[in-house]
């Protein structure tokens, strides 16, 4: 386990998730690579290439806003120049707490800096208030 | 992209769904690296670990039984020795349809053999007939 590129790692997807939770979507648009895949729960197939998820996320810019989040149990494992981070996400809004899986599989471009290439979201459960 | 590894990749994963599909998690417990981490939509955190998915998954043994499947454009990421395989899944059974997301992070072992350490499957949408 290289602990510098796991820390990197969880550093760079903590700063995207909470832009994101707070309706900015630019610091995950500029994490993710050309060929980016994605797998959102509304949309029913897959989506590639980094344009068509600009659009998507273009369209709930300024949407989002969130109390707080907690990045539950982070785990990179890595092996040469790709890793997958895996998480659980709780999300905090008002009375409600929102629990998602998240995958993301990161690439090195090049002088450890690291891109996104896969991402894939879906919810656990909904507990209200 | 590596032709060799995609093709292999795409078919150990039709085999071992094709099995699990009807009720032998074996072919996907061999799959597994002894770190696996794995997203379940019906578990509320991330499983951690070879023994603990073994426990899920020989409690479906037997208990699954579909029609058929069909993996709908699946896409390997590779870079050296990791490769992300996504697709959309479609299992029919009766008059069912249900709809899956799936992500599989393969990691080279050595000799060519690739190993599974992270899977995420979630549901799309369920449609009945």
């Amino acid at each position: 386990m290289n602990m510098d590129a796991t820390e990197k790692i969880i550093a760079l997807e903590r700063t995207a998730m909470a832009a994101w939770l707070n309706g900015d979507p630019s610091p995950f648009l500029e994490l993710y690579s050309e060929d980016f895949t994605y797998f959102d729960p509304s949309v029913e197939r897959r989506l590639d290439g980094w344009d068509k998820v600009k659009v998507l996320y273009e369209g709930m810019r300024g949407k989002l806003k969130t109390d707080r989040f907690e990045m539950v149990n982070p785990v990179v494992q890595q092996d040469g120049s790709m890793a997958v981070l895996s998480y659980n996400l709780d999300i905090y809004s008002g009375d409600t707490l929102w629990k998602e899986n998240c995958t993301e599989v990161y690439r090195l471009v090049g002088d450890g800096e690291w891109k996104i290439v896969h991402s894939h979201f879906s919810p656990t459960m909904v507990k209200m208030g």
